[in-house]
């Protein structure tokens, strides 16, 4: 009804995460009416970066260059490896500033509901990575879910006779966070992993 | 922090209505990890539709033709306009399929409060057209807004003394609704407005 380049365009929005074809069909819309200050620019930011950003076969992080920035600087502690689930977490952390060290891409969490096996996931090199990066300490920063405590979980278990420092993110009570809003098993695990003041 | 390209990118998709920068990350993100199934055909709907689809110099509808299929086709009504805000307004009553005459899109309604006024909108040649057209049937199709209202009682006024029918979509309970759900003002424009068995 509203013409086949104009469907197609709506179906290919409509497949991005948290869109549905409603919002797919507003987004066009405006595009439509916005050509110049939004359409073109989009396409050519979206070129921009399908013609430049590769993923880097050291980490997994996308990047200009493979290996990426993270990965070749060398003002980077290169003893210290955070892995993560996902770019995402990446950028989550790099937000912070705080981490100096480099990281490790998953590309997601052993998942038995999902059937994603270890040869899914950006895994299989992290041992030799260890070693031939002589890694002092590996900090395994997965989701506090069920799928991301499994993978942690498998990960110690295949990395536990290396000469490693293994360790985990703190869990617990976020920051501002009020009590009353906390889910139970949140409280209960804060509670038994208290600190002496 | 992901790269120039990337948050150039993240900006682009985070201005598209209903978008903010956490779900464009997401957006963009997966567009990465989905380079050939999504980001190249996105970028392939985009181009086409950016290359091909002109606005309609009649109705203001969007098309690959202007006029555009709708006010070229010969099966339709001629002498029925329905004066609606947006072409998303055509497109819902395109997907319903019962109305078979033509259209008029404003491009929005009157707002004081946003300062649209009847020539920032596809209204001056409204009577021109009714006229060459010789249109017999004018129905404001507008939001059961306020703006919407005014922009219907404006439009009433400019009209009015040419010779055509002007009518308005009835308004009142929608269909499958229940009445604890609707809000005082419907009811009460229902009850007023209501109609021998």
């Amino acid at each position: 009804m509203a013409g086949k380049e104009i469907e197609k365009l709506i179906k290919a929005v409509a497949k991005l995460p948290a869109l549905g074809t409603r919002s797919a069909r507003r987004i066009v819309l405006q595009l439509l009416k916005k050509r110049d200050e939004q359409l073109l620019p989009l396409i050519a930011a979206l070129q921009d970066v399908a013609q430049n950003i590769k993923t880097c076969e050291t980490c997994g992080n996308f990047d200009t260059q493979s290996p990426c920035s993270i990965c070749s600087s060398a003002s980077r502690d290169g003893k210290t490896l955070c892995v993560v689930q996902d770019v995402a977490d990446l950028w989550a952390m790099e937000r912070v500033g705080f981490y100096k060290g480099k990281y490790h891409v998953l590309g997601g969490v052993l998942s038995a509901l999902e059937g994603i096996t270890p040869e899914d996931l950006n895994m299989e090199n992290l041992p030799a990575r260890i070693k031939d990066e002589q890694i002092e300490e590996v900090i395994l920063a997965l989701p506090a879910t069920v799928d991301g405590q499994i993978t942690t979980h498998y990960l110690l278990s295949r990395l536990k006779d290396m000469p490693v420092k293994i360790t985990t993110l703190a869990q617990g009570i976020p920051v501002g966070a009020e009590l009353d809003y906390m889910d139970d098993g949140t409280i209960q695990l804060a509670l038994n992993s208290r600190k002496p003041l």
